[in-house]
């Protein structure tokens, strides 16, 4: 009774025996008369699902009040990237940057942040319900188009929220490509009226098959372009067969096993969401070129000759003129080739780790947690000589050395743009200032990548090391030029 | 058998039944010999009123050590004003600038600061009795005027005492003329002398009416010049009756209802104490001029232009010349119009919680709380659903919010003043120099005013973002004019 | 049927009736054929002592996981000193300089920093063995000569290890002259691989005489060279019998009575062990030279005088060229004359506090320890009618106070780095840079001394207070000298 595709998957799988009734709404009416006017409605609330599966819905949304509150700004001296005003100048990061709540807030508060949309979508009653979570428009609120707060940005694009609901899973074409309700090029105050809930079950699950599955589409064309040697493939193939619907419309990717690796990389990566600019030429790159919706699934020692080949960069720096890229969260590249991945150890063995639940049985926490904060069932699980005290001294050990080296290549990259500004404005060549701007592209990379991934190195400490110690020593090439040309041309006056 | 004034305010007074002896001195002497020679002396230790109101007078000085020790400098990086060595040069907070200590402390730690007369006032005994509290020259001790610190300053003076001690009250004319034992002009090593106790029960409660009322004389006066319209009036009027002593000697205002809004404001509002210049001409203002006895009952956004209609400014910036407001802490003005004003609550009910005595009596602690600390008795009595930890994280977060504001506003100003020296050593044309140290000025005390207000913007979120946003925009502002006249130069010099 | 030496320390003694067999292998051999082809070999492991002092030797190696773990950089925002990198550059400690861990991990901890060699000492199977102590060869592995990491520094030499292992002392001549297995001009690559143990029972218990005694050389020199006037004497003379051996291969320095003062102050001090530079002109001094083994054995006040009669410094700042002091952990030198050295307090009592073994019995742990961790044991013991809370009130309050400072001499020092900087590029005159360079060479000891002293001022802070205070004058000054420059150039030029 049901389209070829869907029928495949759903034979044999533990959700068989459920009616098509259960998800879709108005099944009678496309049963009676089939036909696109007639079409089903899926629903998306994961609600749905969480009719059945208790435990990992309310452990999606329940909160624990983390100590010291949310809305922590990064730029801060406490904050992972203290100079981030300096460092980032002009982006749309320096306007606000906070570090990360849980899954459940991840529309809500991707929407109200200062940089989205000059602020125009704020916490109905204000900050007293910064607590809700739920549905996007229950909890926020539209100002309106002239509502405009000082020292916004006008960040927000209907690709980068692919990385945060699944709602719009239907209506949005193979990565974003005109077809669909919508695409890159859509106006992004008219996709937010879309939104409801934050990425949910069937972002990784397969509702018809029960089987685990990615379906955001970059990651896939990213794998797709080289199923042997990506960072997930082992033994020379990735475990992931690319089902096609609707003539393409829609690509999914669905697993023999769970590899939480591969379903976690659905957002856990750096992925590019924006417009910029082409190095070769400098011209503009907007959101109807596919480089706008881009997995590189390269790690930091990588990306900026990736996006050379690609032939793109986000912004230019304020001060240098630098062209820089912008990371997002690139765990997934940074986890690759650790320790812990070479052990076969997957995302959720840490993040998810099994709890009991109020009916007694033990599940997989969907409240993805900060391992620190859940020591015995995240770690100890698989190191049980351990005492949960140990396991905390080891991850604050490494974390506190990568934080070393963050903060070095952060005063190296200052010490940079200053002394950069200081060179133009004292008549250094420009020659010699092409030079220092090119360490500054060397070594931005190689630092923001770390403010970006959320583990402070504790993913891979071996590549934060290699990675931030070798911007520092970009960033000091870059200050040695200019300095050496200063007192050159000192040297020079006085003869 | 009173004086006029006097027995109006005691009649039908809880206290009516109270002989005079109990809080008067020599009454016998004066009752025999009536006049000026024989004037009672009144009992100004608050151990007086303590002999009866048990509860309040000893949570007033029970000391609960916190954690993280006393004399935190507020510009250190995780202080309030990390920058402020920079920002406030060369004025004294930057010799020693302490995030604040319970009420007992308050005259104590005035006097022993770094900055207040080369720091000759020293703890007696040194380091191991700094947690003492008790009578100011029992706790301190004067190290003689040839003692000098280095890097001390030369700050206090007879009027900024006013708001630390009730000691004075009947010895300083109203704000604080000549007449009295103690003027705006007396030299502050004498006046010292005469201070023993922290601001008493008598600054806020009527010891003849047992009255709610208010004593500091240039809060009187600002409200006196518009009680339809200042920060605390309702409908149109405040209920403040002011009633003048002895051929307005003095003048105290009398409540009719409690509003600790009011009785705080006392003391943590915006004032000027001390000697300044005039913006019209730079003429020196001294404590001759009633100017420097003088609240604005102004917030943030309005400051500027108030001080400029006063014509008056605290101290010029080190590096820019800019002429810069020094603000106490405006808790009043912030405060005034904030969703929680609205809604009618006062201080005291926030940082003044009931609690349960020795007694097994209710009462309101005197021992004046930081809400965070006891949020319970505080905010859950008002919100009665909600749980402590919810509470805590939505203090914390909106503090997050403001802090993270507030690095961004000190970073801007940071980066206006080094560019600023930049182009004044590089030739920049002065009248270049001036726009952009107008932009200093405004963009100063609309981040100060933060750093001085002890809430981190709790006490009125949208104000704080209005006013540091506004700081950071003015700031920027003033680097791009100076930015684009050194590079403008750099131009002109290649053709 | 011992040495001589040995025999007048053995008699009478708790060791007495200790077979040599003991503390020596091969006796028996050396009994039967004495001669230097026999010499016995001295069990330097401290489990030799520890089969008897079972809660010393314990006490010493176990590991208490301090909350926010190891390895953190103190140049970092909350770290001891936040700006090292710029006012430390071009020094070694720039590459890496941790906050300390237990003395069990003295070695390990030295040797496996980024500034040691290049990086080549790494522990054994990464991270995960980070907590692991005991034999130096069994937790680290060494990586080959040519093994390098990005960002390290080549520094460690011969002597700077004599303060991290008892180890060499019978390989060691006095001061590090030739004639041992190893001097001063060893390679320190082929030292450490002899290296086994940390710091052991021997460096400060004689264990024939099972006195207190001391071995550091630099130490026992610095005190024999004026027994009556150096820091630890008393009634003009220090309880110290210096006692030498095998010709004066070796001296020892015993004790009457314990004075842990002394024998902390064989590490707990400032001193020279590394090659540097003559002030007279300029000259390199290597390790030949025996200033690169010496104790001052002077405070903060007084170290930049004492190293100019020295004619020795260390190394010239990266962008001024000032001629910098690098310092050790000048713990000893700060003590000296403190309120509480003047009441006769030793180390020991605050940081060896007596505890109940397993066996019941009190002892002096030798696990040292930070006494705001132990404070009932450390300080209500003298201070009986305290509380903890109150204690740590007073500690921390203590220490708030000398942060402050210490941030503030590292803001002027940055200011006057930067102001160099601009001052040299814009022209200033080499004769006005010199006076700003020799503020520098002032102000720098004066503060760099308070970040490597561990008690953030509570060991003395009147003479932290002075000497930070005095630094942040001459930084100031140092500004000054080169804004009137600069500013009187620009009213040069515009006649």
């Amino acid at each position: 009774m049901c389209h070829t595709e869907v029928k495949a998957l759903k034979e044999a799988s533990k959700h068989a025996a459920l009616a098509c009734s259960v998800c879709h709404e108005k099944t009678k009416e496309h049963l009676a008369n089939p036909g696109p006017d007639t079409r089903p409605v899926t629903k998306l609330d994961p609600a749905v699902c969480g009719s059945c599966h208790k435990n990992q819905y309310s452990s999606f949304f329940d909160v624990h009040y983390p100590e010291g509150g949310a809305r922590k700004e990064k730029g801060t001296p406490v904050g992972r990237s203290p100079m981030q005003d300096k460092l980032l100048a002009p982006y749309g990061f320096t306007f606000e940057h906070n570090e990360p709540r849980g899954h459940a807030y991840m529309v809500i508060d991707q929407f109200a942040v200062d940089r989205f949309q000059g602020g125009r979508y704020q916490f109905k009653g204000g900050w007293k319900n910064y607590a809700k979570n739920g549905k996007t428009w229950d909890v926020l609120e539209d100002k309106g188009e002239s509502y405009k707060l000082t020292e916004s940005a006008m960040a927000g694009n209907p690709t980068c929220i692919q990385c945060k609901t699944s709602d719009l899973v239907l209506k949005w074409k193979y990565l974003g490509e005109k077809g669909g309700k919508w695409d890159r090029t859509s106006k992004v105050t008219e996709v937010v009226k879309d939104v409801h809930n934050p990425v949910g079950c069937i972002e990784c699950h397969d509702p018809h098959g029960a089987k685990p599955r990615v379906i955001r589409d970059a990651l896939i064309a990213a794998i797709d372009k080289d199923p042997a040697k990506n960072i997930f493939a082992k033994n020379g193939k990735t475990d992931l067969k690319v089902v096609s619907f609707r003539d393409g419309f829609r690509k999914i990717g669905v697993m023999e096993q769970t590899d939480s690796r591969l379903m976690c990389a659905q957002c856990h990566v750096e992925y590019n969401c924006g417009p910029g600019s082409q190095w070769s030429n400098g011209a503009k790159v907007g959101f109807n070129d596919i480089r706008t919706n881009h997995f590189p699934l390269q790690n930091a020692l990588q990306l900026l000759q990736h996006y050379k080949d690609l032939d793109f960069f986000d912004f230019k720096h304020a001060v240098t003129g630098a062209r820089l890229i912008k990371l997002q969260h690139p765990e997934a590249e940074t986890y690759a080739g650790s320790v812990h991945d070479k052990a076969g150890v997957q995302c959720h063995q840490c993040h998810m780790p099994k709890l009991k639940g109020k009916d007694g049985k033990m599940f997989s926490t969907h409240g993805v947690v900060k391992p620190i904060n859940m020591v015995k069932e995240s770690c100890v699980t698989c190191h049980p000589g351990d005492s949960v005290a140990k396991k905390k001294y080891e991850i604050q050990t490494i974390q506190n050395y990568v934080k070393g080296k963050m903060r070095k290549a952060e005063y190296w990259l200052g010490q940079l743009i200053d002394t950069y500004k200081l060179a133009q404005v004292t008549g250094v060549a420009p020659s010699v200032l092409d030079q220092a701007r090119a360490k500054h592209e060397e070594a931005h990379v190689l630092w923001e990548y770390w403010t970006a991934e959320n583990s402070d190195g504790f993913h891979n400490p071996d590549l934060a090391r290699e990675s931030l110690t070798k911007s520092i020593a970009a960033s000091k090439a870059g200050v040695k030029i200019l300095n050496d040309a200063m007192l050159a041309a000192k040297q020079e006056n006085k003869k």
